[in-house]
């Protein structure tokens, strides 16, 4: 383990350094742990590791709380071990799905501004051990988170014991970045007094009762990349539609050129069609958002956004090499913040977002799946997209509108599974155009989403369901029992596309 | 037409006045109006007679936007005048609902605090006008409400014109219980100041410019009376398992005897719910709420509750005549505030409510669904139960365990529509018992479902569908083809209850 003891500047706690295997045997079979860590960013890294060394002889299991999804090192090392009992809020691992989907695990998926909630009011299991990495500790003994926030204050806050991981690979300048806010307890807390991304409100770090400190290790690793894969043809015509919906805003007199704050939601569709805005006209956008991406460090370099807040910072390896070579053109345009504060429904509204999030599959009449592939297998969580859907300004949800080749189309009957309610939606965006759901009854919005958001080769299908449907009467026309036939015929026949001999039937 | 120019202190103003037939015909073909009123109560009553009369001999079509439901005067004659194109927020009529399930009239139902955002925004069709009810305009022209404030501050900032009713039935003292709030424009708001259910952060009434107020008529007619029905002994058997559940959270640490500002959602259902404190050891509550309903009185007459927070008052005869006689007894007890205050995301997660809302059906993953009966036909809407549900600190939903004589089990393997998803479901209550489900990954969810709420005679079909689709894996098992089997039964042969041979089948 290679030390650097200027990274621990409150003497006091230099004689608590430990090897990450000693920390790791004071964790025992049962026990809860609070672990750093949003999408990977900002993750502790050497203490899983030794955990997964000594299940190697051992058996235990314990409960991992993080902020997000985490690197291999804890999501799919620590599975494939064998050693976590129940997991939440946010993963996105794909050895770790398996396990979850297999039933050998649970997985408690969360609104991603609630867990904190829920840890500070007691409602679950308490927490043993808050492992945190830090990039140092002050004089005063406040930790300075590294790229991520997450939810390590309120781990810290509420943990019996602490253990410190001191990460030597993640930057020094990373200390100010953060502004660690501290709501309070619900019923006696104050208005937050945020009203500006750019505003800071708390400490630069994380105050700790510093006898709960048990141990500090130290690390020396980056976080590990993201998995995003660049733009392509189709997510540059969906930024394209979302452009020509913001300029139509503008138009009507809803926006100016300023925008509203942005928030651009995880994976590959979102960053990309965040990218969207390099060829735009808009300057100076202002980002408050969960976890920043590639897109944008890119948009700020290009002018295109002046400030970005976050909880985390996930980057390509490259984009991440570039952030650590020129960290001084990006020092000061950011903050980081705990996920409770970034994901926050009070400073989501008052701020007026413009919130965009993916989604798995979406139904015609404006619901949306964002994480059950068929109703029954998790892909990742509902993360932070219903903190932002619910209380954003304009929720916008994108997806491509067919996926594996066409096999499967992103517009649907019926959401196999709900994670946002049609009052949620207020527009869509696909390759194909986008739908704009505000104000519309759900009859009205059949028509818009099918005609703009669907793949010409399930537009006539849609519109048979639909117009069966219509028979029946309702607010909202259904066949139940022919809503999910599209899923099951993927799950039986390998598509949901029907033959043109079935259409024809179905015609009559 | 009686009228009384006292309540016109504006003397400016009285010039005004004309009868609701001649403002009747200001109204024309396409126009949008803004209608005060909210759960009945404080809707404007001659006007819409007046459009009603008028409709016989006249072919017109308006939109209407109210605070929430109306009385009959409004929703019922004005949807069997034919004259409603578009109606939103929400609406809880049955010739209405008819309606909109026949697609003979749009509806639009919203989370009943967005309403306002969009209104302020322009995103909705603009107002041509808002017909308020006061009990009287002051000296300085500013309008106080009536037994609901629902959209009217905003409605009456936005419309191009405004015509004021004053209802002579409405009593004098209702000035004063007002406390009108206007939050501004997302983007350059501040934090709402408001962290006690007793705080008044706003205005007695509705200032507006007085240029827009193009008429003021009479009126002298109560609020209709709401149509719930008293307890009976399943709602006390309810009761009692929500108190039995708020005494373990006690025990527990996680709340005091004076527990947390209580929310409870309307119907007969959650209000007999509600009355169930009457018998208990609490004393002193306060009510953080949308509709105050009988009990919420009731429980101020036991020392039970101490201060009422509310958007509307809608009462039963008997409960309005005593509040009409004895109104020293409560008016220093209540606050009506705008909707979008009494149901804001920022406050309802500040003050951390136990938020009571009804649920038509619940799934054994614990979705639920508050409006689409057979997922086609509207009930009410959603109304208020989402803003509370998400943001509360305990979303807690109440439902009888079988409706229609036990024809339909109220839980069933997936909800035929999602309103509130799992995730802001944390306990469900029904006359078989409680069942906490923060924490709990889906397939925890489902024992404690089946076990402690669902009725004894479904429980066995409801662990035979969970038993096979546990077979097929996923972090949320289900059978797609079978999901809505329930309700297609129901549809069919009149019940969701297999017969033995049929279950004996799928035993196998
Ligand atoms: C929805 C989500 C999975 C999309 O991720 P993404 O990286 O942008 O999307 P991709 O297009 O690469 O799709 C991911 C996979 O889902 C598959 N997929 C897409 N639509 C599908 C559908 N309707 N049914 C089944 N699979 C589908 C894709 O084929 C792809 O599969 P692969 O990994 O085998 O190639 C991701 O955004 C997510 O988890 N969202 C929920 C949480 C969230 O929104 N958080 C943000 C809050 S800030
Ligand atoms: C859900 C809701 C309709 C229940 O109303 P209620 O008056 O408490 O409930 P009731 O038990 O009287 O049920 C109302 C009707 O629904 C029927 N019903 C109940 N469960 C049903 C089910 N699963 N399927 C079909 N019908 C059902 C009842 O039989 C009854 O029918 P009837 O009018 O023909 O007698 C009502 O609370 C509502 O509209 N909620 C949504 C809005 C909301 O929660 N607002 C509060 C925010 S503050």
């Amino acid at each position: 383990m290679q030390l650097n003891l200027d990274r621990i500047r409150n003497h006091a706690l230099r004689n608590r350094i430990v090897e990450p295997e000693e920390a790791a045997t004071w964790i025992s079979d049962g026990m809860t742990l609070g672990l750093s860590g949003f999408t990977r960013a900002g993750d502790v890294k050497a203490i899983p590791a030794a955990l997964v060394k000594r299940a190697e002889k051992e058996n235990f299991k314990v409960n991992i709380y993080t902020g997000a999804s985490m690197g291999p090192d804890v999501d799919k090392y620590l599975t494939e071990a064998g050693i976590i009992n129940k997991r939440l809020p946010f993963q996105a691992e794909p050895v770790m799905r398996k396990q979850i989907n297999q039933g050998n695990m649970y997985f408690t998926d969360q609104h991603l501004s609630q867990t904190s909630e829920w840890v500070r009011s007691d409602v679950l299991p308490s927490i043993d051990y808050a492992i945190l990495e830090a990039v140092s500790i002050t004089e005063d003994g406040v930790i300075i988170p590294s790229t991520s926030v997450g939810n390590s204050q309120i781990f810290a806050e509420k943990a019996e014991s602490i253990i410190i991981e001191i990460n030597l690979a993640q930057p020094e300048w990373l200390e100010g970045l953060h502004d660690i806010y501290d709501p309070g307890q619900q019923g006696s807390r104050k208005p937050i007094p945020l009203v500006h991304p750019e505003d800071r409100i708390g400490e630069i770090g994380i105050k700790v009762d510093l006898d709960k400190i048990k141990g500090i290790v130290f690390s020396n690793k980056l976080d590990s990349a993201s998995t995003i894969v660049p733009p392509d043809e189709e997510t540059i015509i969906m930024a394209n539609h979302l452009l020509t919906f913001l300029r139509e805003e503008i138009k009507a007199g809803r926006l100016t050129e300023q925008l509203a704050p942005l928030q651009s939601g995880i994976g590959t569709v979102a960053n990309a069609v965040f990218h969207g805005f390099l060829d735009s006209e808009f300057n100076d956008l202002v980002v408050y958002s969960e976890v920043l991406q590639d897109a944008v460090f890119d948009l700020m370099d290009a002018g295109k956004i002046k400030f970005a807040s976050g909880c985390s910072i996930t980057l390509s390896e490259k984009a991440m090499e570039n952030l650590l070579t020129n960290f001084e053109r990006y020092v000061d345009k950011l903050i980081l913040r705990p996920q409770e504060i970034s994901n926050h429904p009070e400073l989501i509204r008052r701020m007026g977002l413009i919130s965009i999030n993916t989604a798995l599959e979406i139904d015609i009449y404006g619901n949306v799946n964002s994480t059950h592939v068929c109703g029954t297998n998790m892909m990742n969580g509902i993360g932070g997209s219903g903190d932002f859907a619910r209380n954003a300004r304009y929720g916008i949800f994108v997806t491509k509108s067919i996926a594996k080749d066409g096999k499967i189309s992103s517009i649907v009957p019926f959401v196999s599974h709900v994670d946002h309610t049609e009052h949620d939606v207020d527009v869509v965006v696909t390759e194909q155009g986008y739908a704009d759901l505000r104000g519309l009854a759900p009859r009205e919005r059949v028509g818009v989403i099918i005609e703009n958001c669907a793949h010409p080769m399930y537009r006539k299908q849609l519109w048979e369901y639909y117009t069966e449907a219509l028979t029946r009467g309702g607010q909202t026309p259904h066949l139940l029992e022919k809503a999910f036939s599209w899923h099951t015929n993927y799950q039986t026949k390998g598509t949901m596309l029907m033959e043109e001999k079935e259409l024809a039937e179905v015609e009559g």
